[in-house]
């Protein structure tokens, strides 16, 4: 781990690296972090897959969120990458671009974000770098994962007739997120802090992304919005997805919150950061499938069906197409 | 690739992905960038070696740099490390923080800085994230290399007995820095520009860190400052470093832009950036490291040697300690 910059409020860099991140690097091929750079490795017959995703501060965060809780949101966002394509997680490596407000009581929260997280996921620091900055915190996390050599769940491959699951509930993230901006005062506290936890705390459905393994014909996460991600799947495939919007599940505390049922679809398919898998599946192994997702104890529900074409249309009861000027997290 | 943020000025961004980052992702465990992860794997025989790096504006690089070569040191560094380990580098993710004012013009120079590097060294963009950020321009790239398995050059293993070299010279690109700062108005155009051009665009000892396999007892590359890593050598490898400042190579650019002889010693074996590789050595592997490293272009000098203890010194020409206030680049 190597690291630059300038700012006080903190101790050396080199006494909190060894404070906070020494004990995390647990992996050999980490080296403790007293060397340049990390080794990974699969194990053989298998494929490493590497993704990256960065955090800031007022963009992906609150500046005020639990840095437990967002450190947990960092990795899990990753991990997240991986669970869609299914792959089992075995490390990371941290750049983390420090405010100079941003303390030791801050940072030790932090840390004990990450020890936790490596613990529910059996992964471990690699390695990465620390660094000032004059802007806001950023986090930018690189996962490592492996998949048996050739079996990665990918974007492309959905066919005409396929079904289109997904996992959990859609929009909760982005009813959570609603609550913090000031949405939600009459909502029970149970409820509002359901949506808020599930914004704040992602939940990588591994256990579900390695069930697909040779099962599903593509597979991705939603972190744009249900429509954006499928659009993703769709245009890879090249491919058309049909959604029927009275299928898509969306959780009590949900309909609490957003009482229009219209309006409540709209923004749980086009809120985004829900982290749940989104995939088809051929006929033929829907049955699989089931039997697999059982197993993992994570809930299933078919939303729709792949068609030949592009595009993706969210249709109504009545089978018309419900408008959507956005679907998803507003991109530059 | 995977994306989110919000801000104007530029096209949309998965346009502007298209138009320039997928280009340059020609490996094919990218796959065009069209999914949620790569999948990148080191040839039989070989351990995958991946480090981080990440430049932050106003902090590792002033907003006027040129964009092309702000887009090369971003890379170059983290080769650089690739470089000290005796790795063959082979592609690497990016993780990009975009403020609003950052207009497609700029984007297109830097992407042209990332297809010129990626040429020079043979790599190729895997993957990556892009993101807004109301806060400065943040560029955090993970490179991937190949060592041979269980070969990679180490921070520990040097010894006493073991001589100590560094390759190139030391300190111009404190002295461009220095000149960008506004120093060395009285120095011709020609070494100012070599300066600054040693300051924007590092040089990754790629050959002579594969070169150095098997021959070199510990390894490490030069960006905190020759005394801060040398340090950090010493202290991993559990071992005293003394350096003579006379053999410390300094370039005449170096020489013109700070006349005064101890100065200019202390201010380069502290300034930082170099991104030069300083190695230990075994005496009976030294003519072998030599005859090497002259196949591989790149000069090297002996500058010290390796004792029992701990810490570095540096000499002067009588054998008296040089005191040196801070050891290398100011850390948090």
């Amino acid at each position: 781990m190597t690291s630059s910059g300038s700012e006080p409020n903190r101790p050396g860099e080199f006494a909190l690296i060894a404070e906070l991140f020494v004990p995390l690097a647990t992996a050999p091929g980490a080296f403790c972090l007293s060397d340049d750079a990390a080794i990974v490795m699969p194990p053989p017959g298998h494929d490493l897959v590497v993704t990256a995703d960065t955090l800031v501060e007022g963009v992906h965060f609150f500046a005020s969120d639990p840095p437990d809780l967002i450190a947990q949101k960092a990795l899990r966002v990753n991990l997240s990458d991986l669970a869609a394509k299914g792959c089992v997680p075995a490390g990371y490596l941290l750049a983390l671009s420090l405010p100079s407000q941003i303390e030791m009581p801050w940072l030790r929260a932090f840390a004990s974000g990450l020890a936790t997280t490596q613990r529910d996921f059996g992964i471990s620091l690699l390695g990465g770098d620390t660094t000032a900055t004059p802007g806001p915190l950023s986090i930018t996390v690189t996962a490592f994962g492996q998949v048996p050599a050739g079996a990665m769940l990918r974007r492309s491959g959905a066919h005409a007739g396929d079904v289109v699951l997904v996992s959990g509930t859609i929009g909760d993230a982005g009813g959570g997120l609603a609550c913090l901006r000031g949405e939600g005062v009459g909502l029970s506290d149970v409820d509002r802090e359901f949506l808020v936890h599930r914004f704040r705390r992602p939940e990588p459905r591994l256990a579900l992304g390695q069930a697909l393994i040779g099962l599903a014909s593509a597979s991705i996460d939603i972190s744009d919005g249900l429509l954006a991600d499928l659009r993703h799947l769709a245009d890879t495939s090249s491919a058309r997805i049909e959604i029927d919007a009275a299928r898509v599940p969306l959780s009590p505390a949900l309909a609490a919150l957003w009482p229009d049922e219209t309006d409540r679809i709209i923004r749980a398919a086009t809120a985004g950061d829900d982290y749940e898998l989104a995939f088809a599946v051929p006929p033929e192994n829907c049955a699989a499938v089931v039997r697999s997702a059982g197993r993992s104890g994570i809930p299933i529900a078919q939303i729709g069906v792949v068609k030949r074409g592009k595009g993706v249309t969210l249709r109504d009861s009545t089978g018309r197409p419900i408008p959507v000027s956005r679907p998803g997290y507003v991109h530059f």
